[in-house]
């Protein structure tokens, strides 16, 4: 374990607009946990920085406290208040980024959003994880490979969808069990396919505290179409993505910014042959997607290079620790 | 009412570490409201640099969403948690400071904290508010002035303290009217008198998220013994403060920064003439004190003269608008 930080504290008297930092972040510094430290460090900086450039008025002030107990009261089990502010603000993107970089020709990643669940069935390859009549009937045909090329087996794949109403299962609140989700794992030859139906645009929960924040900046909440996916397998870096359904009018104004060119799809009408083959009716939709995976090795590498770049660009006196900045004292 | 700003909304796609930031606040600029673009663009910019500086991970920032959703879900009618969190961040000082800066001799702000109630019954020069047989009794014999040291009549003040026990009246579950609070309005000659209790130093309350972090940092959680004021008159600057009592062992590491040299005091043992002149028992303390109140006009004077400076040291192209900074796009 290392040492205490030795950090004397500062006697906290008279604080003032230009004292009150240094001297927050100092009492902040007994620790020695030298990456809180950091945290605490950077968070105390940016939260009174933000503070004194604007000026901030006391009611300002008791508005933003006021908006952060309603995400916190409005969050439960199944919504996540937080995550949507996180999505609509562009956090939950760049920390995707900054955590899971992907090298050229692999698979990009996406926000997660607040409706990931844990409780979904593990299905077969072939089955229906839809149980919506009103929903369009899509088959997705899918593989999993390395930056080889090689088929990836036994890849634990979450998958989910909202219901042909935009709604994921937890937003109804008569909800008995899990519905259009499922995990899978992928076969010997890498591959997963399944049965559901064609994800359509839909708003995220407008109702609360984040809705009427969009509101007041004249954003639209929509989402367009996509299906939801995360993968995980011991070695390989875990990957948090969707699908975007090509021509959705959101197409380019996603409410929380995940969309990126490469993970934007275009099911097609299938085949009679394909129908046949996959046993869904004709007239069904098909989707044929590869998925590629890095490994842990791969993405540890990438995201310490480009964080060792960031470092040395912003002048940050920084060293990694476990992968993460900390301030480089020796 | 301002035109809208004239905002084409970016296409949002292939979303980066490095694009995120400009594109966010593009479309978060899209309201006629300038100040919520100015503090929307601040609040963004600020968040996404703490990511990109600290290279946050993916379980550091769920943490830290789930922290907040714990914030708001112990917070209720008579418990805030994120007024206490800005309190132990030093933001409540700092906000404090902005927003009433005081010409010198005048009374110094302090931390509002979240004990302040709307229930507190008014009473008489003279009268008791504290109903604890536990405490010291203590008689505090105070004036309100204004910058020339003439009385100031019908001010408002609200005081609270804490019981013998450290604890506010909210604190306690079986809390059924308000105690150790109340208040008083100022007479012809600008004074105010009231017997209560000796103060105590207390922790703030530290069994929720907060003062779970606050361990974490090795933080301790005591305020030093106060007594909280809060003096309100149309046309004068709205005084939120405290006296603090001399000797306490947190007067230099109060948890809360709200400690000012100016408002230290220290109480007496009373002596014959005075004990019988306020009607108060041989032995009580006595606590003398002036309270000097600015105006609206002084403060907003004040507060507009620092704004500048400090805009005008940042180099922002800022104007100030209602005393409250805005981009300056004319």
């Amino acid at each position: 374990m290392a040492a205490p930080n030795k950090v004397t504290a500062p006697a906290l008297l008279d604080l003032t607009i230009d004292n009150i930092t240094p001297n927050t972040v100092k009492i902040n510094s007994q620790s020695s946990d030298r990456r809180l430290t950091y945290l605490m460090e950077r968070l105390v900086t940016h939260v009174h920085d933000f503070a004194r450039e604007t000026r901030i008025s006391t009611d300002e002030w008791m508005a933003g406290l006021n908006f952060l107990v309603q995400c916190g009261q409005i969050s439960s089990d199944v919504r996540h208040e937080f995550i949507l502010l996180s999505d609509i603000l562009g956090l939950s993107l760049l920390v995707d980024n900054i955590n899971h970089p992907k090298p050229p020709n692999t698979t990009e990643g996406s926000v997660l959003g607040p409706f990931h669940t844990h409780d979904a069935p593990t299905l077969e390859n072939g089955a229906n994880m839809a149980s919506d009549p009103k929903g369009e009937p899509l088959v997705c045909i899918c593989t999993v490979q390395d930056t080889y090329g090689k088929p990836v087996e036994g890849v634990k794949i979450d998958i989910w969808e909202t219901d042909s109403s935009g709604h994921y299962d937890v937003q109804h609140s008569d909800r008995n069990e899990p519905t259009e989700r499922c995990v899978m794992v992928s076969d010997a030859k890498g591959e997963f396919w399944f049965k559901c139906i064609l994800p359509v645009s839909y708003p995220i929960p407008h109702d609360g505290p984040v809705g009427k924040l969009l509101g007041k900046l004249g954003r639209h909440p929509w989402r367009p179409a996509h299906l939801h996916f995360m993968m995980e397998k011991k070695g390989w870096d875990h990957l948090i993505t969707a699908l975007y359904m090509r021509g959705d009018p959101y197409e380019t104004s996603d409410a929380v910014f995940g969309v990126k060119k490469s993970l934007i799809v275009e099911p097609q009408k299938i085949d009679s042959a394909t129908a046949k083959e996959y046993g869904v009716p004709e007239g069904s939709w098909v989707l044929k997607h590869d998925f590629v995976l890095t490994t842990d090795q791969e993405t540890d590498n990438l995201r310490d290079q480009l964080a060792l770049e960031a470092m040395k660009k912003q002048g940050l006196n920084l060293k990694l620790v476990d992968h993460l900045p900390v301030p480089d004292l020796d």
